[in-house]
């Protein structure tokens, strides 16, 4: 297993998720399945529904990350504008996908209306595209190389996602483990810091709540080695002990 | 009052959010708040807890917005750096506010441990800022002209948006109204672009859902000015009514 890290960006086009008017999901929801696939979530940006907008994110984080996902704008409306986009941003023409209208004309055969013009809009793929599939609306995803263009429902992509599972490469997956602890982040600040910096390969993420009218923190530790995790978990249980803190292994 | 469209950007910072541990609620609370203020939610972006990816999208975002917001990074642990990353992209010091440190002491008089190395770290902000009230729990946000400086946990950023209110200057507030329709957006792609092509100064975004084992879109309408609003949705309504669809003005 090589050592490399993979990086995976995602671009969340969308004026519904910039007017507040729609809580966008598809984040975390790709960011935990990325994160199974040993691929690392490393930037994301939310932009309008404008081809500028679009071209220029997509070109600045597939520049920089071995993945790039984008999610919205592949209905079949005036707003989605995501393929032209894309394929702007890749130097390549729109063609129609001979499978993708060969699914949407199975799909469409007995509904009001039939595969119109609007439709089959989403057939339209940037050249050398293959499609993802999607059993729930009958509009499939887009592969073009590392660059993988998904809906923007949720539960739409939540499927997509399933059916790309395993078939990307990635490297070590970062493994987690929280320690929970009824007892205010920044009385804990310096045991964090020392624990972070005695283990290579460790970071250490400290999430404060307020809950039943208490204050406390989930320290979410993360590593690729299941040594060093273990290790930095013990160390860190040990110094809360130590002071008297009142902590919970698995977290709060 | 001037035409001007007043665009704000968001920097949204933290390993959890990109981790997917944690769904970010800050962007869609902003962009609602700001929209009242008659200011345009442009772009986002989420970056991890990195000072040069924190300054990296620090600067390129306000340099093409009015006003530029960031949540996460503020507390008291090793990984709350936003503070040094932001003061870096201003080419500023780092300076302890004395308000700050003040509201501090107060707030940890009575707590075990009292005001700590650690805790004072929330006392630190770009030199040349002002304080932005925090009631809940004693760390303020922090304001540097048109850059706004807040809290992760999204309902502590609520409550400073809330002491923010009415103090940025912004242009027309975006007005909206929806129309639901029991109808495949597919179906009605036309009247969508056509009525707003036949509007300036109004957006019309298609929103699909699957309720109660049917399809059907709500359609937002958007605009700065009344008149064009209703003109729109009166026309919108038409061409629904005359092509005989379900249609329920307000949304489903």
């Amino acid at each position: 297993m090589s050592d490399k890290i993979w990086t995976a960006a995602l671009v969340v086009i969308g004026d519904e998720i910039l007017s507040g008017r729609t809580q966008d999901r598809n984040i975390a929801q790709i960011a935990s399945w990325l994160q199974v696939q040993g691929i690392r979530l490393a930037e994301v940006r939310v932009v309008s529904d404008d081809e500028d907008a679009i071209v220029e994110a997509v070109n600045a984080l597939r520049a920089r990350n071995d993945y790039l996902f984008t999610t919205g704008g592949i209905g079949p409306t005036h707003d989605d504008i995501t393929v032209d986009a894309v394929a702007k941003a890749l130097g390549v023409d729109v063609v129609v996908h001979p499978d993708a209208r060969a699914i949407l004309e199975r799909y469409y055969a007995d509904k009001p209306g039939g595969l119109t013009e609007a439709r089959l809009r989403m057939a339209r793929v940037p050249d050398g595209a293959e499609l993802i599939p999607n059993r729930i609306s009958g509009a499939p995803g887009i592969r073009h190389g590392h660059l993988f263009v998904m809906a923007g429902v949720p539960h739409i992509t939540a499927q997509m996602l399933d059916g790309l599972t395993g078939e990307l490469e990635g490297g070590a997956p970062l493994i987690t483990e929280t320690v929970g602890c009824w007892t205010a982040e920044s009385e804990v600040a310096d045991i964090l810091r020392e624990v972070e910096s005695a283990h290579d390969d460790c970071q250490i993420g400290s999430y404060p709540f307020f809950r039943e009218g208490r204050v406390g923190a989930n320290f979410v530790v993360r590593s690729t080695s299941a040594e060093v995790l273990a290790s930095a978990v013990d160390t860190l249980c040990e110094a809360l002990g130590e002071e008297g803190h009142d902590f919970t292994p698995g977290g709060i």
